[in-house]
């Protein structure tokens, strides 16, 4: 079996195994044993012919350097760049580590070797140009040394094309955020604001500071969700009533302490498993009035 | 006013203002009005200041350049990295487009100069070592040469650390897809994969048949979730509510062929007005009865 078709079959047989390394090295496991201990070493000679094969693909810079850029799978955050060697990259995928070039140390750095920061790959991509990888991984802890998630943490750009000048105390907010994070942020806003005098709250205050009306909120758009089903409402309006049963459910969330990124980590979790059996190995939930 | 009060007043008079560069240069043209056009000026001359220090600060490498890294503000797709010196970082800053300094071409690149297909900027984030730089931005088309969304469209690892050959076809597959659009392409793939006969279709699949269960399912999710605040449950039986919330309701947007990036989109235009005012400018809804 060659290294494409071991993908291919990872990928059919166990989808959602790949995402841990553990787990789809166990799915192939059986089929190894299936296979046979000399078939498994002709499997493994193969796969590492195909590493190679694929190393000499790479466009090194006359450093013989590529880009790496790690990225949390999870919430898409850009966690650092740097480069990788031909040894970086071939360590990166054997070890499911990221794995890089200190140019300013001229060695091999394997992320986290001191700092107990890994980044545990989850999947590696080359662009068009094979000059630039991303390593697609969960991070163990903080991915910057100043302790940050993540080494971009200074905004550098104004709404009018003005650059902020370094500084620290507002690291999170001036950081990259997605549209989904940019939405969490702004609930928290609205959370720790101060009241004023005269000044109407904002929506989201107002559903933080009566739960009763934001439950009614979330049910209430989770029934609007399924009409554009029932009613034949059309795609726009889907979309809208989704965004509107994403937002009350995470200003729910914010009531709760709860980030999207443990929601996220809870569905990578359940890729391993298929729905019905993730539900069937649940205990059995109380009946729920939905009406209420 | 200074660049950094710039920054900082516009996030707070309106944060969500700053995600959109016209919205955010209309809020703060009301100042700018206020202040009178001597004024404007001086802000004007501050903000040049602000960027000629913020580019100093800059660690280009021997051939002066530094690392930029687009990424897609509603998906946090990493679309393209290449590579900027000090005037594609201070156009990219004025005119909010990606731009790059071609090292094929030893020229200026504005990204969609040629093909139209820009990448308009959210905002721009350095690293702590200040040698790369994130473009947060949405792409106005496929961003890769090759008509791919990203440039990032080959995988090139496997879970038992093979490499994948380089290939057409599935590019989609491969991209480096974050938690939720490999759950998305996971609910994709149910729909389109074929039955078999004696094997009992995943419960994806039964929720994509079966569309009032679907909906039944959608309003009791969304009734648990706000039970883990009714009753107390705690924050993992939030985190694992709102999953279901979220799964199941992308199985509903799978049915209707609404992506999430449509949903982020919603959510991102909808940050220039608040939760109040914007439903307040929408039509009046009918009636749900969530209990049917």
């Amino acid at each position: 079996m060659d290294a494409r078709a071991m993908v291919a079959r990872a990928r059919t047989v166990a989808p959602r195994a790949r995402r841990v390394g553990v787990d789809a090295r166990a799915a192939e496991g059986v089929n190894m044993r299936r296979c046979g201990a000399t078939r498994a070493r002709a499997s493994r000679a193969d796969a590492d012919a195909a590493v190679e094969a694929f190393l000499n693909t790479l466009k090194y810079d006359d450093g013989g350097l590529v880009a790496a850029i790690a990225q949390d799978v999870d919430t898409g955050a850009i966690l650092m760049q740097g480069y990788a060697n031909r040894d970086a990259v071939a360590y990166t995928l054997k070890h499911r580590k990221a794995t890089f070039w200190s140019r300013s140390r001229s060695q091999l750095w394997c992320k986290g070797e001191t700092s107990g920061n890994y980044i545990a790959i989850d999947s590696v991509h080359v662009d068009c140009d094979k000059d630039s990888l991303i390593y697609l991984g969960v991070p163990t802890g903080p991915t910057c040394h100043t302790g940050a998630h993540t080494c971009y943490y200074k905004r550098v750009d104004g709404p009018d094309g003005a650059a902020t000048k370094a500084s620290g105390g507002r690291h999170a907010a001036e950081e990259a955020l997605t549209t989904l994070y940019e939405l969490e942020a702004t609930i928290e806003a609205r959370r720790v604001e101060a009241k004023k005098e005269g000044v109407k709250p904002s929506w989201t205050r107002r559903l933080l500071d009566d739960p009763e009306l934001l439950c009614k909120k979330i049910r209430e758009e989770a029934g609007e969700l399924c009409q554009t089903w029932e009613e034949n409402e059309g795609k726009e309006a889907a979309a809208n009533e989704m965004a509107d049963v994403l937002y009350h459910s995470m200003v729910m969330l914010n009531k709760q302490g709860v980030s999207m990124t443990d929601v996220l980590g809870v569905l990578r979790k359940r890729f391993g498993t298929s729905g019905v059996d993730e539900k069937a190995s649940r205990p059995p939930k109380k009946l729920i009035n939905v009406s209420k």
